[in-house]
């Protein structure tokens, strides 16, 4: 693999350039994707990587005339018939080459209350219209947040609207739950006060990257649902102080939940960098390295001794995360809208933080209920790779 | 927080002791739990940490009756009673102050085919006695596998085994699935030839952690289970040699699923280690840092030009890998079992690699048939931690 090749470049190569190439051996093997070595019902590979001989050799390279890259083999693996040959259209390989997420280079944007461009799809739209979804993806990747508008009233209506998507994330409160505002419940998010900022199931290892929130019933003067971009709280910070930046991507704090027979926990930092990612000196690439923002004051835990002595300075955290509240609170980042039955909010719940303003006098006798379910972030990205 | 207090001591120190330590106020604050601070019904805090006053002061400490601590502030949160008491038993206390985590030290213990000392539990006892219950809990946490005896011939059997322990994981396979010998299916576990040792869904960002497979048709001859702990192989590895160990440690593989309009796609190590853990120069201590070994040759993608060019010789993964294939395949660590009808094997999929022997002459016409489910890793940890 000649390091004289810059990635970006790779895209723009012919066939006769790549296959000028000097590309290793095992590695091109590896890519075959041909009747024999990947089973075609199943997708998967009938060779292992390791059983590629070590001295296996190109013996011919040919341009065919579709532009598709074919090779043929000298020392190939056991059992192969003497005619193999791979073949790979140049965007395969380099696919291969670039890796998938090559392809997912869209920019997110963070957004304020004033700069975001709301996206809304109607529900038929969205469910039949191959390009509708496709945008509302899109806008949910760019935004972290869309709604739907026109969704039947049925409890079964936000299923359909996730499994537009993927497969629902079974959690222990199942795999769709309501939230109604009935006091004691087992989320504070079923009482009546107001509800503060804060994300869903920080303390499992894996939350829900999806959240989705179909109103069935709402009320009539408080309730409102407010939504903030945490990574532009992010920003925000970043902007007027790199080193609060920094605490947050350093220090991790606890999230647990402890209750009824159950004991969750996790620990996280609240700015989470991408793996092999750190914060960067340039802006936009500190944005775009974060992973997630993990804010859940109502689940968070006390630090432990060896978090506390591992951490030069505990106190700098907390001035710092107080920050990042003050930011993701601050009337300029939230954005606030009453949801009518037939709403449908899809928001990324690893990005976007959510509350709800107290309910009012008149509210009272009235129900808000809304009928929630999530999606993990596997599904989401693989729906998001299918649309390229 | 005193560093002169090593975390080992903590256990044996008596309420009057931690009385004397100099115990950061906002920390100590942020522990209480009381009906004013923890919302009784949903468990969840009513106040945001980063609202703890910076200066908040203990005003009193006292020991009460029956050992518990108690605290009152100067300069408590705002709206809090006057009289807020915050009272902790010295075992939340430390608990707190060690982690959760601390409880679950029980040493996991890496077993080859002959020392592997088989946990098998019958059906009812496993449903119905918490303490077989626990005890099968513990021996899955050590060893990585264990067996549930005369499960009932049913398809729910499975789910109310796994359940037992937390919710299913709900993936693009369903919530449980067969594995029936038929040629042609997604899946290269539903055809007849040897299924060679791998872990499931590696492509995922969070595999999971439990697999249960209910035998319900077994087959006479061929297609016997096949397990071997990963965690022995890098054991060999490392006291053979610790630079594969740390080659594997360290190089990311890709794992992907392309097909049906799903795009799956994650990078992980061979051998995965816990978040802040690296190899160690202690054996055992490298072994328990250890987090995930991944090893799933048909669902192996090509390293890409970035991943080549970010490790310095990439023959020497291929050489560390096949010292993997070749530990976790050798005799010395195979066990092998023939399910039989009313079996249930529970393993840890994320260290258990399984296979199956290719069908034999005698098994034509007769069916064999698994009925499988996945459990993630946190309803599993969390039902660890509730028994200690």
């Amino acid at each position: 693999m000649p390091a004289a090749v810059p990635s970006s470049s790779l895209k723009d190569l012919t066939s006769e350039q790549i296959m000028k190439l000097d590309l290793d051996p095992i590695w091109l093997r590896d890519t075959c994707s041909c009747k024999h070595c990947v089973d075609s019902s199943s997708g998967q590979k009938n060779f292992w990587t390791v059983d590629i001989p070590n001295d296996i050799k190109i013996k011919s390279r040919n341009i065919a005339g579709d532009g598709a890259l074919e090779f043929t083999w000298e020392n190939d693996l056991p059992g192969m018939p003497a005619d193999h040959v791979t073949r790979q259209h140049p965007s395969e390989l380099q696919e291969a080459l670039l890796g998938p997420e090559s392809m997912l280079s869209m920019q997110r944007k963070t957004w304020t209350a004033s700069s975001l461009s709301l996206f809304a799809v109607d529900h038929n739209d969205y469910m039949n219209d191959p390009a509708a979804f496709r945008e509302g993806l899109m806008a949910l990747h760019q935004y972290g947040l869309i709604f739907v508008r026109g969704v039947p009233e049925s409890k079964q209506a936000v299923v359909d609207v996730a499994e537009r998507i993927g497969p629902l994330k079974s959690t222990f409160y199942g795999m769709t739950w309501d939230v109604k505002s009935v006091p004691k419940a087992k989320n504070v998010a079923y009482t009546s006060g107001h509800l503060g900022f804060h994300q869903d199931l920080l303390y499992m290892y894996d939350p829900p990257r999806l959240q989705l929130l179909h109103c069935l019933r709402s009320s009539a003067q408080g309730g409102a649902s407010l939504f903030s971009d945490g990574f532009q709280a992010c920003r925000d910070i970043y902007e007027s102080d790199q080193s609060t930046f920094r605490d947050l991507c350093e220090v991790k704090t606890n999230f647990h939940y402890n209750k009824d027979g159950k004991h969750y926990l996790q620990s996280r930092p609240l700015i989470e960098c991408k793996p092999g990612s750190g914060p960067s000196s340039n802006i936009e690439e500190a944005i775009d390295s974060i992973r997630a923002v993990n804010w859940s004051p109502p689940f968070q835990g006390p630090f432990t001794k060896h978090q506390i002595e591992s951490t030069h300075d505990i106190k700098r955290w907390y001035k710092a995360a107080r920050k990042f509240r003050d930011q993701s609170e601050s009337d300029k980042n939230v954005f606030e809208r009453m949801m009518k039955p037939g709403d449908c909010v899809i928001f990324d719940n690893q990005r976007v933080l959510h509350a709800r303003t107290a309910f009012a006098a008149g509210d009272a006798g009235k129900e808000r209920w809304l009928n929630g379910c999530y999606v993990d972030a596997d599904p989401y990205w693989s729906a998001l790779r299918k649309q390229y």
